[in-house]
């Protein structure tokens, strides 16, 4: 992929997308957010092979959404944290799940929850602006103006 | 990546990500939903090879996100159109940009803009049952009981 272009070009999704835009990066975001840190949690829990998990930590460190705290010295060993960045990534999560469930829910799933209600939370998208939810109201996108 | 686990798992996030977990199947829906259609149009737009454009047309048309429509018998050409279940994946693209714009925010950006009031959409994800802002409120994923 042309990742030059995208990392520093006018769109907005596609910058986003140049750091973040595979699924074992988001997952290993997801497993983050469940409090994983560790190498062989993030291994074991996505079933990944090694060499792949290595460069995805690495890229996602570089990119400023995890950050790695040496724990042990010997041996030497590293935990992966989430970065205010990365966790405002976290609601990506929450709408591609909601797409899922919507899309895709033949079976059962896994269910987020508000831990003090005890609900199921119902993700919705609104424009703070006009209080709309995303999708109800024309949007476009509007280029750049040149200086 | 094993697939086959994530597509019918009991993450949500991974099945949406089997699914639409890539860079090229994510542009493709953004330009689709700036209405592109064609596959010139595509190529085009996001400098990507001829083959894996086809690949990833197909697998997006598989999975019910766009459909494709013969617009023209002589030569035969296609054009693809998003779906429901297509449209209802760009709020994961508006929270992708969201998050570019503030953590990799700097020089030019293309602005997503309401029409009818001229204003720059500020995207806000809140859980519908709390009314809380996600993010501000302790969740938890709760994996689905055994029957």
């Amino acid at each position: 992929m042309d990742t030059e272009n995208f990392v520093s070009g006018p769109c907005p999704v596609a910058r986003g997308l140049a750091r973040v835009g595979d699924a074992w990066s988001m997952l290993i975001l997801r497993d983050a957010s469940q409090g994983l840190t560790r190498f062989d949690q993030f291994r074991k829990s996505l079933g990944i092979a090694p060499t792949i998990l290595t460069r995805r930590l690495a890229a996602l460190t570089e990119d400023g959404l995890l950050e790695k705290r040496r724990y042990s010295d010997h041996p030497p060993r590293d935990e992966y944290i989430l970065t205010p960045a990365g966790r405002d990534f976290l609601p990506v999560l929450v709408m591609i799940a909601h797409w899922a469930r919507r899309h895709h829910g033949e079976g059962k799933m896994t269910r987020l929850v508000d831990v003090e209600q005890g609900t199921d939370v119902q993700p919705l998208l609104v424009d703070a602006v006009t209080g709309a939810e995303i999708g109800t109201r024309p949007l476009t996108m509007v280029p750049p103006t040149a200086d």
